[in-house]
């Protein structure tokens, strides 16, 4: 396939994988897309470095992002202690009461929960950063840096220019998106609302053209949000996208090994939730960061819904009360608690499948649409 | 075009406009698509004759449809004094109370309001079924009869094939389309979260391939919910519908004249309030009806919203309580105090414009569409 972003990224299909998983990531740069690693789960950036360098050597030269997340908007600093701080203790009696309800139990002895997500925090996004620029300038693969919240800093934007890898950024209105143009961003990933994590009200057929017609003639726009199938790529190229940019979908690859104990045989327990969920089994909340993010719904976030449930805390505040209860429900081991944000096309995630058959698959089903299109113009 | 819904209505796009304005519909049907005329207004049988007729005049021989609302779940029966019984006197003064607030006159000394929609009640929609199979008989040119809430009864399906007229009939969800397809509906309306009126909560770009998938292989679907330009019409292909169902965007058509006092210039209102409104201007509510309907976000929803505002009444007292309410507020002229539903693509409804143009620019953007995507599969 040709689009301004295969071309521009040297990539056989217009498909960018978001994924925590490098073992996902890499298997989509393989197969011809783009794969983007999520960095907000490394708190550590020693530990980044690593997974990058088993990304430079399982993707055989091909291209690959990263994706950090510096909110616009949050405390920049903060240590987990003057944060926690600011924490009401009534929250804190409500997870615990709620876990307990759900018969969540407590991680084993001596074992610590760790910070929350101190990704959100400029601090660490940062450390990503620079642990990327590394990789980029050594070798060559890291092409492109994107933001999940907001329109990353100058410098940033900056920084990443210099060592020719292109940022993109996640846009769920017409403003986020002229923003991100404004301060130097490449390329404008459109979330729709029924997408996975941060979203905000524009669904997916509303927003893609609005943003396509607002920055397209600067910036390319990605597709995101409800793309699970060739069909949602044809759909996404007619309305004039330069590619999609996909989360959920990769959930149930095969190759999606997070949270998996070792030894383990067939889905975890997430894909298990995942693979049972229909696309009505999603919520949008608060709960998961403190800003609206969709999350598959499971007796966690009916929890939330419950009357007498607390409003959810600002961001970061909501994840580091919820840090630990996520930990304890990781650790659980049951399909009906999970916490996990989710699109929803999680009702198109039906089986455990290769990434690699999950891209022929697509791009044969956007040659069936093309090909379905032109035959409605014929005479 | 071709697709299995132009060849079997023997129309040349399939543009499916549904509208409570017979000049719109009209419109729509002589510029190649299917105008559906809404019947709810009419709260009179022999009103809705003599607009059919009014219709059958100004369409050149063309087919057309009317739309009905048959709730699958309402008092089927019962006149406006048991329905207003059991409205909560809380409810009405709430109702007075923001009316008084957002500064919307009385109605004119001596003007009564009428019943609300009736048209909600099964013995009135009947009615409007009944008008319409005369007038299929009659003229021949109503192919298509169409329900926006649940599966019709069965004796409507029966009576309406024994006329020659098709059945459709809106779905938010699977289950709702595999219902009616089992009930022997002909045409599955698949309706998204962005769409205008009620729906559900999943979107079109994951809502329209699901029922292509559950039931297109039974019931051709039309794509609702976000559609204002060939480009979603594409997405709409794209995604294995066999044509588009519209209603927000002809609501800012030239022709669409309903309310708009005799001698009036320019646009309505009504109209002015969608010119001004963004993708983001709406809200899905109770309040209009007792089920959720998205509506354009003005000071009436938002009073709805605000701390003290009641729980909205289930199907149909809800409507009856807010019925003179709406009649105020018609007749206040103001922008910012309309009751409208209206989809997300109301971003898009930005100029006046005769039915005609909207259809033929669409109709070149479809091909437009088709042709870039084909031009991504080039060597």
């Amino acid at each position: 396939m040709h689009t301004e972003l295969t071309e521009r990224f040297g990539i056989e299909y217009p498909i960018f994988g978001f994924t925590p998983s490098q073992h996902v990531a890499a298997a989509i740069s393989r197969a011809g897309g783009l794969g983007v690693l999520g960095c907000v789960r490394f708190n550590d950036p020693d530990e980044l470095d690593e997974v990058l360098e088993w990304m430079h050597e399982n993707t055989d030269g091909k291209p690959f992002g990263v994706d950090v997340v510096m909110p616009a908007k949050i405390p920049t600093e903060g240590t987990q202690v003057d944060l926690a701080a600011m924490i009401p203790p009534e929250h804190k009696a409500f997870v615990e009461r709620v876990l307990d309800d759900l018969g969540v139990p407590a991680l084993p002895d001596g074992e610590r929960v760790n910070a929350g997500v101190l990704g959100w925090l400029h601090s660490v996004a940062r450390s990503h950063v620079d642990v990327a620029m590394a990789h980029a300038d050594k070798y060559g693969q890291i092409k492109l840096i994107a933001n999940a919240l907001g329109s990353p800093p100058s410098d940033v934007i900056a920084t990443s220019h210099e060592h020719g890898v292109a940022v993109a950024a996640l846009a769920g209105a017409k403003d986020h998106a002229l923003h991100h143009v404004e301060a130097g961003v490449d390329i404008v990933i459109a979330q729709g609302y029924e997408g996975g994590g941060h979203t905000g009200e524009v669904t997916s057929m509303v927003l893609w053209p609005e943003l396509v017609d607002a920055v397209g003639h600067t910036a390319p726009v990605l597709a995101a949000g409800g793309v699970g199938s060739g069909r949602q790529m044809a759909a996404a190229i007619a309305l004039g996208a330069q590619g999609v940019w996909m989360g959920t979908y990769w959930l149930t690859a095969a190759e999606y090994q997070l949270g998996v104990p070792e030894g383990h045989e067939g889905p975890s327990t997430v894909q298990q939730a995942l693979l049972a969920a229909s696309s009505r089994d999603t919520v949008r909340r608060r709960i998961y960061s403190g800003k609206p993010a969709r999350l598959l719904k499971t007796r966690w976030t009916e929890a939330w819904d419950a009357d007498g449930a607390p409003e959810p805390l600002p961001m970061p505040l909501q994840n580091i009360l919820v840090s630990e209860a996520h930990a304890r429900i990781s650790a659980s081991d049951d399909p009906g608690v999970v916490a996990m944000p989710a699109g929803q096309i999680v009702g198109r995630c039906n089986a455990i499948t290769p990434v690699a058959e999950l891209i022929a698959d697509m791009v044969s089903e956007y040659e069936e649409a093309t090909a379905r299109m032109g035959k409605t113009l014929e005479a």
